[in-house]
């Protein structure tokens, strides 16, 4: 998850790491956003030295990337076994995440978007597109082996199984069986079956 | 849309309150969110007098709320011809919705969703819940007339359909038929058909 992409440290390097994630994440979290986070403020909110957060990251923009990286729950590798399963299984994951507490965090990153392209782009790059390219991937197999319709619009269905499971409301939790239920109505479809 | 239920006004006093709404929607849209709206720095953007915002919302919050309102694209009424028509109207005036370049304003909300509840519940009840229960109508009525499965869980099928419309990326725009294509994907489903 590093931008470093080092093994894991000593446990005390571990920590360091960790509280110094949870700092920016708790910077970001507030209105200024973006701006409101500084190698200083992460360094005085974690309780370490900048020194600290130089050696594992060499810029801001690499720490804040990381650190929303950490907010995210690791999608499940795809067993290959059906599109079904692997997709069901992402589902759970992303419903999952919800509850994860940082929603303040992303928002507010997307919001400074315009004003911080490049940490945006670095975003999307590290972050979203990996997530992306993993649904995509279960897809075009599902469409290979046939399960699923040869005609289909990957994007559409991406998009439907990721915007269904996107939080919308930051009070809510999906309900139990959610994930499930968004996949099978991807797979059925809404409209009564002809008979 | 105001919160006032006022009738239109003057084409003066309609021109200051576009200005007003756009001025709110401007300061909502820079890093500090809802932190930057105060009457008096939206009165300087818009170049009026702050007795002439009160004299429409009797708060902040109640200007906030209308300014984002005033950002969505209004969904058109359903005709009632059919579930799909009614739903690919929708799509599109969703779909539509995401150049309107409010986007941040938006996220900037969400963000400080946590800190300002009372504007948040409101937002979600003069903004998105109208939206919302006129997707729910046209898909309880789909499925009164026997267009839809009587088995349809409505909740997953709405945020099938919006999550897909939703933006989550300030730069792209939706390619041209894409509106379209949701509402085929949501009605067909994925999966290959029995034969």
């Amino acid at each position: 998850m590093t931008a470093t992409g080092r093994g894991p440290g000593r446990p005390r390097s571990e920590r360091a790491e960790k509280a110094i994630l949870e700092a920016t994440l708790d910077l970001l979290a507030r209105e200024p956003g973006v701006a409101g986070v500084s190698i200083e403020a992460v360094a005085a909110r974690a309780g370490v030295g900048k020194t600290t957060i130089y050696r594992r990251w060499p810029s801001k923009d690499a720490l804040i990337v990381d650190a929303l990286g950490s907010a995210k729950a690791p999608l499940p590798r795809p067993s290959g076994a059906s599109a079904r399963q692997d997709l069901t299984e992402i589902a759970r994951a992303l419903a999952d995440e919800r509850g994860r507490g940082h929603l303040r965090s992303f928002w507010n990153v997307l919001g400074g978007a315009e004003k911080h392209p490049e940490l945006y782009a670095r975003y999307r790059k590290d972050v979203i597109e990996p997530r992306c390219a993993m649904v995509r991937e279960v897809l075009v197999r599902g469409v290979e082996t046939g399960e699923l319709r040869a005609d289909l619009d990957i994007e559409v269905a991406m998009s439907m199984l990721i915007g269904a499971l996107t939080p919308r409301n930051p009070r809510e939790s999906f309900p139990d069986g959610y994930a499930e239920a968004v996949v099978d109505a991807l797979f059925q479809g809404v409209a009564r079956a002809r008979e």
